[in-house]
């Protein structure tokens, strides 16, 4: 499958040029990127990693600009500087270019050790329920197995009643590390996407011992994506809107200035207890607006559309089927 | 480093003759056999699959056998009968042999998607506590980070002063399924071993809103081994006893018997939530006499020496430093 897109590569040759020459003024410490991961229409089940020419725009195929490079996002961070060095040059040269038409865009990041988890994170979404502010992060997780792709569907369950969403900001782990300083944390990420952490209330609240792993972790029930959006992208992670939209309604709306416990704490907090590494995924909390805590509560059914969007990272949109 | 080992196996020419027959009486269908995952002494960080010639002695490396076939036990795994038919194909050769005094031996599986665990899941154990019987399987689970080898050490994390032993039998998945009947259940299990699901009382029982995942899930906390001991091996793994022993004195002393919902109960439930994929690893909980339970409590200290066995299955043991 490596030739037909190398040769597809020759042929096209739309630069952004603009993009181009502003990629290169950052020069390579700031790796401005949107980094997706995607698979070309009718080409089976093969992962490619890609570069976004733009929010939404044309995708630079990365493989197919330097075949030395791997097919996956978590193989290209384990690669550190050199793999985002490749995906900039690729960027910057405006070939192998691939038309949004022809691809799906996948999650981000597929198969990652860990999906690590928050609760309790936001200040507003603590007053919604009259909880105090959490005085240590609360850590859960879901299995790899639940993360589906931007604009897949999430699978209601027929084990679950009460099916609810959560707009989250995600960020991925750029770099093995263990005990690391907070101060030092932040050149452990990669970047940051947006998450949904569709959680079964029932399974969550109610049953399994209280443990919130099973509600959390159906199949399908961790949206992600549009892209990795790399560090030096984003203006401020931690001061950027962040909204939830079901059927066009909006449902969840604050700002990410909201999180109690902020990236560099939680790289900090869960490197006590374990390695990070490259691609580990993590869910930094919701922030209210959720439909459990609704009067009456209101849960997700068939049919329903959830639109998670944050200031510059994009938008998922997922359907309930 | 294929070269070596190839030319190494041409040299060796020890063949458990005896063994090899009695494994082409079984068939291919009753695939009995003791598979490892192992390192050469002095050769750096590659794995290798092998199949013991009997508990604890010399192991044939698969790769150096056929190396048409993968490195690690979650890709043969995947390769479904044809992997495991080669297996037994190299250890009835008795070629590729390599003796045990030239090789780490790694945890059987490494690098798995899931580590699902089974909390409250023996009857003595249960009443140990005055607790009453699930009725439902309590599910959490460990980050793969925390997988460890059989003889390798356990990392005591100065974050906890609670940390215990829990001898468990383990199971792995050897095929992909989601809505798994209880009655196929057993066929999607590759085999069985042995765990030691360390756990941080502390930070299990009274932090993190009390949710398990940070206090089972430290690095080096979740040891596994010696071996994938295949389901056709095993006589009746619901009736074998499973003892762990700390610096020699018998601290768990049960039998299987004792589980509350067993393997195929377990494959069933879990895929309810999640698709099982090959390699996924389940610990289904532990006997009486952990030392949390204790009066008064007793918990592990540097020097320990934490040995776990099951009957047909074998032992791990484990310093802790």
């Amino acid at each position: 499958m490596r030739l037909p897109l190398r040769s597809f590569c020759i042929f096209r040759s739309v630069i952004a040029r603009g993009q181009a020459v502003d990629v290169q003024r950052r020069g390579l410490s700031g790796a401005a990127m949107r980094l997706v991961q995607f698979r070309r229409r009718g080409e089976g089940a093969s992962i490619r990693v890609g570069v976004e020419q733009g929010e939404g725009h044309s995708v630079v195929d990365l493989k197919a600009f330097d075949p030395s490079m791997p097919s996956t996002m978590r193989e290209l961070l384990e690669l550190g500087d050199k793999g985002l060095e490749c995906a900039q040059r690729a960027l910057a040269s405006g070939k192998c270019v691939v038309d949004r038409a022809d691809i799906q865009l996948l999650s981000p990041v597929t198969g990652p050790e860990k999906v690590v988890c928050v609760g309790m994170n936001y200040r507003d979404h603590c007053l919604e329920q009259n909880a105090p502010i959490p005085k240590e992060p609360i850590i859960f997780n879901k299995f790899p197995s639940a993360i589906t792709g931007p604009y897949d569907d999430i699978i209601l369950p027929s084990e679950s009643q009460e099916v609810d969403w959560e707009v989250e900001l995600a960020f991925v782990i750029g770099r093995r590390g263990k005990h690391i300083k907070e101060e030092d944390a932040l050149s452990y990420v990669a970047g940051f996407t947006v998450a949904n952490d569709v959680s079964a209330r029932d399974w969550q609240m109610k049953r399994n011992g209280k443990q919130w792993l099973l509600g959390k972790t159906f199949d399908s029930f961790c949206p992600l994506g549009p892209a990795l959006v790399t560090t030096d992208t984003v203006t401020d992670p931690h001061n950027l809107s962040i909204r939830c939209l079901v059927n066009g309604d909006t449902v969840q709306d604050s700002n990410t200035d909201q999180i109690i416990f902020k990236t560099a704490a939680l790289v900090a907090w869960v490197s006590k207890f374990v390695t990070l590494i490259p691609g580990d995924v993590f869910l930094t909390g919701t922030p209210p607006g959720v439909g459990a805590f609704r009067k009456p509560p209101i849960f997700l059914k068939k049919g329903d559309v959830v639109e998670c969007q944050i200031e510059q990272l994009g938008s998922i949109i997922n359907k309930v089927v």
